[in-house]
């Protein structure tokens, strides 16, 4: 291995999550997160009116110098990308690759919004706030990385329930929007003054949220309403039985992974879940 | 086979959800499928007053093709009737099995508001929203049929549960109206007139949404209120414990079917649940 | 059997919930429920103060009607108790064991508030409310009784840690209760004005019900606040969680009664859950 | 062992949780659960104006009470710790370790209130609801002392997938109340003033409390409220499904232990889940 390799090499190891002995990569990931939170924080201070016209020069410097270290480390993992995303069609490839990956989009995210104004002469500064993005990189490197990519894995595992449940209710949205409306239209149209709005009152209603801002109140509307609640606790019911059963699944599968069987009529080992 | 049947089964098949390769069939499917969300933006969007007053006459030509079509379609599914539901009792049998099956109901509910007028001299008008309807055939042309005919199994299955759940909301409903509206009713006449006043707030209260539109004011009816409330949990634990259940039984009868061990050493079949 | 004894059987049988042929039987059951379902309807009506003041009369003949009925019931049930009830210590032991069973008592509730002014010269006239108690009669002779029988099954079977899940609610919304007070009683004295107050809000919180008549304005409150909400999350997990692996339990114990396992050893069959 | 060791032993036996036939150490814990309940109640009735005014001196004396009552209780606790909590490090080493313990944190925290005013010279009045604190201490002489300690199990042993939802949601919260910021702060500042002020609508919607006292109104802010309402139900289902399965497993597991399968045919263990 060249030197060139070699310091390539090194650079991925100290940019990727931190191995057990690796003092520099670890000192990387924790400057990377602090990073992070502290954009989070001064995205949250700079909402503040008299904060932001106080200091606004210091967020401005603080904001310069967080794009360009996570400029640098967005160039130096494309660089290192070959070695990440080893890729048929040589570097370009693993380049392509990279970017296109979630992680890398999240983090391009974070970056773009300060280059834009450069090249597009439009008052985009609000997109900023997409520096927030990168709090989903500190998902990968907490200490609870193998419980997250449990719960990942179940939803995954469920992801056609799941959506038939969103389906599900949508449905349900879109009719009893629709037939609110027509009972509750004429007695307060202010409330109810199209179906769009009447949504609003359907969502909050079978997610069981329930702001109070907008409600039935005539008798039909009511009595449909009730029904309409009663029918959400259902809705509310769904995911949570898929979920609480693709939990059991998981669990039960990484439970027959460790067990043995012994065949009763030949009595050696044989191993589970062999299907025909 | 002679022509007329022949024709009669490609328009079965072409009305009917789509095979693999069967692009005319698959055309017809995607017309319907469009033709059904239109119709429902075009609900959605009647409903803006200003919409309404400018596009009346493009409303009501999109609604009177839309119907013409539906029509078509439901008289071509009564005509061929005989393929997909075979009857003893010939071609009428047949008709009045399918004319009388839930699909055909909901299909004669979205086109019949279009035609009441001309029978009964009645405004119905606010009938065409039964349009809406048909989206529930969206349910059976989607990605996610095998999930959601899941879901229903599993609904299903636990069927009678599920309504001796509603079963004991009912009572609870009933019992809790009654006796919040004793505690309340002189404080506060305007908000618990009377009992039925109080079942609104019975059933925002135990299925958890509280809108805050009716809420007791005295100490006994908060004291009651909060028990109220707290049994709530209990009434949304329940069909939330028994569709878990039942998706948990329904995914361990899938792999049951499904497993068959074979122990590796000997050859022989194991069983794992030997039933009599 | 002599004539005496056939009668009482005979009575005995009918007031009791009908056997497949036994129509008499039949048609007291259904006697009865119509008369409970009248009775909650009149309750429900005589809220009404105008149909109160219009139908007084009317009203009042029907609950004389009601509680007769529902007199003679009680005694047969009484006079037959040694049926039912069979007891080492004769019909008045029989008796005493009837009236103080649940259904019993809570027949008597639905009646006693009618003969209580004629002892007592108070007005009580609203403890005829407790005529739907009776209500409960219905949970019996309904079709989904082996549905609400496993439903109850399940319940009790997890009484304990149900149990437990109250006790550490009311602890969470003591300790909540408490700690909201000091942070907002000095800035919004109307709404938290003590501790008895502030225990509204905590269970309005933690049971997710949310009426937005009472809630935290301070800085502090309302992180405390978010914290009581993610909390009181966890709080409706908990009795879900126990009642899901209730129902899983019930239904694995009803399928282990059905599947008989053969011994490996020696090739006969054995029955499960021998313990040690 | 000498007198004075069994004096200590004796103590020990009377203050901890008494055994079956230990009148003694019953009426201790009798006394100490009925000291605590009316400890809390006086932090209630405290909280009323009128009542703190006309008897302040009466809840002063009974605080007094209460708290020697405790200390010495506390002291008594120290005096035994070698007992309960056994160290290489002697009398001084079993001291520290009770002191450390939970328990005999809270039980502090329920004194040092009362002491610190002669300590430090601030007003500190307001720490004498800490007092309540030892409200957890029935927690342990109760009798769902068997089932809560079930549930305390299953939270621990779901204690990472738990505190990863809880991540994800703080994660939900952030992102939400960020984006929601920027859709409503212009058309209603009063309620949006800054991103801090958005999470507390996050807060209430992602946990389905909905106040009502803050949300969106712009028509892009209310369909990312939807979404973000549609996807706090997910958030319900993930600690409910964690928690279920929790209980699932402590269940099977506690049923694997408990049984052991023999043939009667033949008389040999059959195991079911033979382990290599």
């Amino acid at each position: 291995m060249d030197k060139y390799s070699k310091i390539k090499r090194r650079t991925y190891e100290i940019i990727e999550k931190a191995q057990n002995n690796d003092k520099a990569s670890k000192y990387f990931d924790i400057l990377i997160l602090v990073l992070i939170i502290l954009n989070t924080l001064s995205i949250v201070l700079e909402s503040f009116n008299t904060l932001n016209s106080m200091y606004k020069i210091q967020f401005r410097i603080f904001e310069i110098i967080s794009v360009i270290i996570f400029s640098i480390e967005y160039m130096l993992r494309i660089w290192t990308s070959d070695i990440g995303y080893p890729s048929s069609r040589g570097k370009i490839g693993s380049a392509i690759k990279y970017i296109f990956s979630t992680m890398a989009l999240i983090d391009l995210l974070a970056i773009l919004p300060f280059y834009l104004p450069m090249i597009i002469p439009v008052d985009l500064r609000f997109l900023r706030m997409f520096r927030i993005s990168r709090l989903l990189r500190i998902l990968k490197i907490n200490r609870y990385t193998k419980a997250l990519s449990l719960i990942i894995s179940v939803i995954k595992d469920k992801k056609d329930e799941l959506l038939a449940t969103v389906f599900v209710m949508g449905f349900m949205i879109m009719i009893s929007a629709t037939i609110m409306y027509y009972f509750e239209t004429e007695v307060q149209p202010e409330a109810f003054p199209n179906i769009v709005a009447s949504f609003w009152w359907s969502i909050a209603t079978l997610t069981t949220v329930g702001y109070g801002d907008i409600y039935p109140i005539t008798a039909m509307g009511k009595l449909f309403a009730g029904i309409i609640a009663i029918l959400g606790i259902g809705l509310v019911a769904l995911p949570t039985g898929i979920i609480s059963s693709g939990f059991i699944v998981a669990i039960s599968k990484k439970d027959k992974v460790e067990t043995k069987t012994i065949c009763p009529h030949c009595g050696e080992v044989i191993e589970d879940n062999l299907k025909e």
